[in-house]
């Protein structure tokens, strides 16, 4: 037959790559007039739009080119979350260059690995980082050079074997560019994740990667969903060196939303202030940012705001919070992802759900955490590697795959390159796309062979008046092989005797799951973004860790 | 400097391509018992899932492959829009071959035209268009195999060389499959358009740019904006064959939305039949079958349905058929794009447009083609190329680029690959990124220098009782170089003089504007897809058509 022989046939659309500075020259060239707001550093709140920050972003592309840091030149930045580091995301990832977001709650010694890791040629630091800044630079000479944003302490100066102010890199520079041309595959922000064991690891997103993540999110379930698709003002409660902000500076551009960026502080108070002074529609942010921030609703008697969704990633939805939203009429809503995969499963309900009661709908926002998404297809296996039905019933690793999911570490050889990424999270799917994490799967405790899940005793736990925090862990168990350890911190002034608790907890969870032995301390201790760093409390609390780390 | 001779960093995210296989894999895995409906070609209506669709497509699938229908193998489809159909789009599609969907309006010598341009190798045809299939066979030879589905009739059969019954090319082919990987700039569907002048122009998509399209077609602003992100049921009153049914196909798979497929005919009957039996939420059509939907719902006394939102395209939302459609609960918006470019403009109001008045609203709704989206941007050059600024008041060509929009037709050669794609439309964009189209630069009127909108003039003439159809030509004027033609069909019994008919033009339209001359006829000529055939009215009205055409 004539086509074995024959070439494939090439569609014939162009062949524009999917670059980040489209979404920065679409939101300029078309909403260029919309309001990019932050807080910056000294608490004031700077206004811009998009046409100023493509501005501001070509100047200091222009600025950085004139320098000489363009070619393979390897950028961090050092900063919270400012109108400035917004201009330079798009500055560095214009001109092609990675540019790696570094967490400055992290010990210099934790930075100085990852900047040795991605082989980091110029670091950018604000006026807020300059003392860390300057006790990192004795621990990177490799570094060429070192970009200070505003003011810098005189006594600090001398940290740095090459200084530059950005004025100076500034002083002069075009505040128009025309943003080069390359491959979409090309790296783009590079992002540490937060190991509760070990080292950080480098997640390299690529200018592909991110395109999609910010569409992906764009879709009606996700970031701008409760307008009937008018453009929302949004407001990632999120450091734009964690996953770049839930990919909102992106995702905004994309859809000429306008964005608030909070700064450095994610403090009640002031998160309080940007939603009501700016209009926020939708926020997003974890469960313990969204009770702060209802504490301080309530303390100023504030029952409505321009709020319409809660977005809330990171760890589960407590119901408490869900109520309190539901009552001042915000839409909560759970959402899944990690650095590796940002926004893997969709805020929305499933088909139907406004149907449901609001007591199934409650349930379906508190249990569930989103919908499995079609750029990050989910799969569930068990210990020998096999697929799991979507049931709703059986629980295993959550694997992921797609254009969307990293493939491997910075730092790890080609062949490590993954076909499905292991998220350690053990779940469940249900027949209508719904995702629900049982565990993290080196948190999960395994009695007689059955599952416990440490987050679901620890809710039951918390519902007790007198237990403020809770952490479940695994302790060694002769007969059950595990048995759930309960780590409390109590209520200021008050006490609960450990009978009274089980029978308390008994009424959430099965008898079997009920924790073997329960102690307290004065506090729990937790990684630098704030979760619970349940390694720290296993090798305080059980000898024999092993293979649990 | 160290970075000047490195290779560059790639980003280490999965490479996993766009196929459109993916789709029907995720909505089949995650939303598999979500229906599929479509009305039949007896006029039943059949019902699937997800699931059953992707079985069905991959038995077709190991079908084609069994009979040597694989490699580099063309097939064309000549089919409705039926359940069978979506099968095989997703069959053929998922095996990495591009699919030629033909439309069965057309003449067997422009079918053949265009299956001999694509190098059809297969084409699959339907009962009803077994008589066409049978008068197309003996102009191309060179194809090698014919399929039909469903029943043909005896005297047919000789008129093809070689015959295959779907059912025999599915008998014992297994219902499951590993879609091939493959990269995904090949060829998927292939579409042509409906020229009104000269032979159709082929757009071949890729897998990449038609994912892409329903990813953006899928953001909130667009085909799934209603229901604050639950899914919706949609259902494109449009053909398969056209445009890919405004993608519907590709992007309810996408979100896992009911689809609902509406068969041969789109007559207001069996369409209202199925957006009140399924629950249709969101449809997509043109005008005219909005207003037949309409007439319909009167007819019937229905004055609420489960419709929540119409889409409209193809030409402009007239204000009456907005207003209908607002009385009923519908929100009508509109959405520009054409078969080179799906979905260019989506369907959202700009920022701020919930706080309008209802005037204003139906303003934007009636005189704007939706806001320009990221993945096809939109510039206006003048006559000399040069750029025009989006403020509402200039004029130009309209030009668009991006990863979904043609870069060459079928048979042009590579060295036509376009930088930007001349639409042939004259448009104006506003600040707030509303796009709003002047008329077809072909059908422009060019009076004394200035422009004459033929599109409004037509609507100023439709606006009086007597005028049933109108149409605005360019004759030649020795002194304004163009003066108006208007073409015009009498509403059955009435008449109106010409001063009478210019007298009310006046009202809507600038005095200069009026037509210099109006000429009577029964009936418009209209192009296959049913827009008047302006082509026609010039090659009969106007002797010097010279470059118009």
């Amino acid at each position: 037959m004539g086509w074995t022989d024959r070439l494939p046939l090439d569609g014939l659309m162009m062949g524009e790559q999917l670059l980040l500075s489209r979404l920065i020259d679409y939101a300029a060239d078309y909403h260029g007039k919309t309001e990019v707001v932050a807080r910056e550093l000294d608490g004031t709140v700077a206004r811009s739009d998009w046409a100023s920050v493509r501005r501001g972003a070509a100047r200091m592309a222009n600025g950085l080119r004139a320098a000489g840091f363009d070619g393979e030149c390897r950028v961090a930045s050092l900063e919270w979350s400012t109108l400035a580091h917004l201009q330079h995301y798009y500055a560095v990832l214009g001109l092609g260059l990675p540019l790696h977001t570094l967490n400055p709650r992290l010990t210099p010694d934790d930075l100085a690995y990852m900047v040795r890791l991605v082989g980091d040629d110029v670091v950018i630091f604000d006026t807020e980082n300059a003392a860390l800044a300057a006790s990192l630079a004795p621990l990177v000479p490799e570094v060429a050079a070192w970009i200070s944003v505003g003011d810098i302490a005189d006594e600090l100066v001398a940290a740095f074997p090459r200084l530059i102010r950005e004025s100076d890199l500034l002083a002069g520079a075009a505040d128009a560019v025309i943003w080069p041309e390359f491959d979409e595959n090309r790296a783009a922000t590079i992002c540490f994740t937060s190991g509760t064991t070990g080292r950080p690891k480098g997640v390299a997103y690529t200018h592909r990667s991110i395109t999609l993540s910010a569409m992906n999110m764009s879709m009606a379930d996700m970031y701008a969903n409760t307008r009937g698709g008018e453009a929302e003002c949004v407001l990632p409660i999120a450091a734009m060196f964690h996953a770049n902000a839930w990919m909102m500076p992106f995702s905004a551009a994309l859809n000429g939303q306008k964005l608030v960026l909070p700064g450095r502080r994610l403090d009640a108070g002031p998160i309080v202030d940007l939603i009501v002074d700016e209009a926020v529609t939708l926020a997003g942010g974890v469960p313990t940012i969204w009770t702060g921030v209802l504490d301080e609703l309530d303390r100023r008697g504030i029952t409505s705001t321009p709020l319409r969704t809660a977005l809330v990633a990171g760890t589960a939805l407590p119901g408490h919070i869900f109520d309190r939203l539901t009552e001042r009429g915000v839409v909560a809503r759970q959402s899944w992802g990690m650095t590796e995969v940002p926004g893997a499963a969709r805020g929305a309900p499933p088909l139907g759900a406004s149907r449901q009661t609001p007591e199934q709908q409650r349930k379906l926002a508190v249990e569930r955490q989103g919908r499995v998404a079609a750029q990050a297809r989910a799969r569930l296996v068990d210990g020998e590697g096999q697929p799991l039905p979507f049931d709703g019933v059986a629980a295993g690793d959550l694997e992921l795959r797609g254009p969307t999911v990293l493939s491997r570490y910075v730092g790890e050889p080609p062949e490590a390159a993954r076909e499905w990424l292991a998220t350690g999270d053990i779940a469940v799917i249900h027949p209508d796309a719904t995702l629900a994490i049982v565990d993290r799967a080196k948190d999960v405790i395994k009695s007689g062979g059955e599952w416990i899940s440490s987050p679901q005793l620890e809710a039951a736990a918390v519902s007790h008046p007198a237990i403020a925090a809770a952490a479940a862990i695994a302790m060694p168990h002769p007969r059950w092989q595990e048995r759930p350890l309960l780590v409390c911190v109590a209520e200021a002034g008050l006490t609960v005797s450990d009978e009274e608790l089980r029978t308390h907890m008994e009424a959430a969870v099965a008898r079997w799951w009920l924790p073997e032995m329960i102690v307290y301390r004065a506090d729990l201790p937790l990684t630098p973004t704030g979760k619970i760093n349940k390694a720290a409390l296993r090798a305080e609390y059980i000898e024999a860790e092993g293979s649990k780390r």
